[in-house]
């Protein structure tokens, strides 16, 4: 018997989010509410005016409202708050995103604190990933949500469900092994540091990988029938590639993301999805 | 040759605590100031009534006064928080400690976010172990702390150490995990869903179990030379015992905490420490 590998298709997953999403817009529509959501921009980083361009575009499709706040280079800390509080204050901005990394130099942890919690869509304010830890998950970082998202659309089980993530960032490896805990699954969580990261690679029934190394996951170190999430994006030459080596990797998982098309749309659409969470959170006066 | 295990001498450690937070409070004194603990108890729970003895007595030959709130069992959630907020603007108070578990059907989750962020001495304030999961550790809860130092004192590295916990809870397992991580050791997360326990453990150089299961770790499951860190507090007959099997593990273990005198004393020390640690922060002006 041959099993086929199913690609996950994020694209037409976040397809299916915007319309969902569009729907629920149209709603609150009925009471006079638009979802908001406002983007921060400090410089000129390329890869950072693309992102914000597909988060705008997606915006556009799924009936929220957006608008990008460009400050300039040289920009301090204590402006980029000064602007994200003033956006705290507006009732007609549901979400607040500031577009990392910002420009060398300046750290991000104060003025991302600022972001009021109820409006933090990207999930980074201390505050909510507080919650996730402990099991009360509100606003959540995209990736981790979209990787659960599409999990539960394939109706994979999570509980005693081995988990392994290559990666122990604040953005993706630390708030998914805690969603993933919190869901019952058994968690590994390598990162450059591990001796042996094949031993742990192999025991996995869903196994993540954001480690930024172009090719790391090869065929051996993948068990036959593993489900695979490539957060990976890396330029080499003129090809964008994940973290995975996919040509070899895809022959024996069961189920795998490609790159681009997999993880990235996925990210985009959680952003929708949390601002009309936020936006129906906020104004559940209205309603 | 043969290896001996170190038995991890909790009493021993935390004797050494005590005296290094009553060195630090004495400096403080010359200051007038005096560290102030208050913990909160409602209703008559026997073993949370001997947990708060033994911390006040902690407290006494730390250089920290204390003062227990007795609050009715048939208190309502308003009138716990009342009463914390009333501590939280108390000067004389540095430290606020709301004993767990609450009496039957109240929920501590409400009570426990009202006790000031910087009060939080028992770090379960969804703000301090949100920034505990992004690497930012402030107030941390004591019994991870606890294990963190005694490896600290034992010289043991954590960087690409491989780290198995059992139990996956609020309080010891899932913020464990995040410490962890935020010293680069790879890290497992076991629970009751886990399939097969024993694959897990055995990887381990550095063993927590966290788990209320009486002698659910034998030796077979163990890695010789492995650090063991039993967490469990079970009443079998009357005796009490860990989740550890202590007489056969202690044979092969590189080092083991023994049940009781080891992760408890050094769980109340590390309140003691931190008590110490946001009075410093609280009374920085004074200074």
């Amino acid at each position: 018997m041959i099993e086929l590998t199913t690609i996950i298709d994020g694209k037409a997953l976040a397809g299916e989010v915007e319309a969902e999403t569009l729907e629920r817009a149209k709603k609150l529509a009925n009471k006079a509410i638009v979802p908001g959501l406002a983007t921060v921009l400090v410089g000129e980083n390329p890869a950072s005016q693309m992102y914000i361009r597909l988060k705008h575009s997606a915006c556009s499709r799924a009936g929220i409202r957006s608008e990008n706040v460009l400050l300039p280079e040289s920009s301090t800390e204590e402006e980029i708050i000064a602007k994200i509080e003033e956006l705290n204050l507006r009732e007609d901005i549901n979400g607040i995103l500031l577009q990392l990394p910002l420009p060398g130099g300046l750290n991000p942890q104060r003025a991302m604190m600022s972001i009021l919690p109820e409006k933090d869509v990207d999930g980074f304010h201390p505050r909510n990933m507080g919650a996730l830890l402990l099991g009360a998950e509100r606003l959540v970082p995209c990736t981790p949500l979209g990787i659960i998202y599409a999990l539960e659309r394939l109706d994979k089980k999570l509980e005693g469900t081995e988990v392994v993530i290559v990666g122990h960032s604040n953005v993706v490896g630390k708030p998914l092994a805690a969603m993933m805990l919190n869901r019952n699954a058994t968690v590994q969580v390598c990162h450059v540091f591990t001796r042996d990261l094949a031993e742990h690679t192999r025991d996995a029934d869903i196994l993540v990988v954001a480690a930024g190394v172009p090719g790391l996951i090869k065929k051996e170190m993948v068990r036959p029938g593993a489900y695979i999430f490539d957060v990976g994006i890396n330029r080499v030459g003129d090809k964008t590639v994940g973290d995975v080596d996919y040509e070899e990797v895809s022959q024996i998982a069961g189920a795998i993301t490609p790159v681009p098309g997999g993880v990235g749309p996925l990210t985009v659409a959680m952003l929708l999805r949390q601002t009309l969470n936020a936006t129906e959170d906020q104004t559940k006066d209205q309603q």
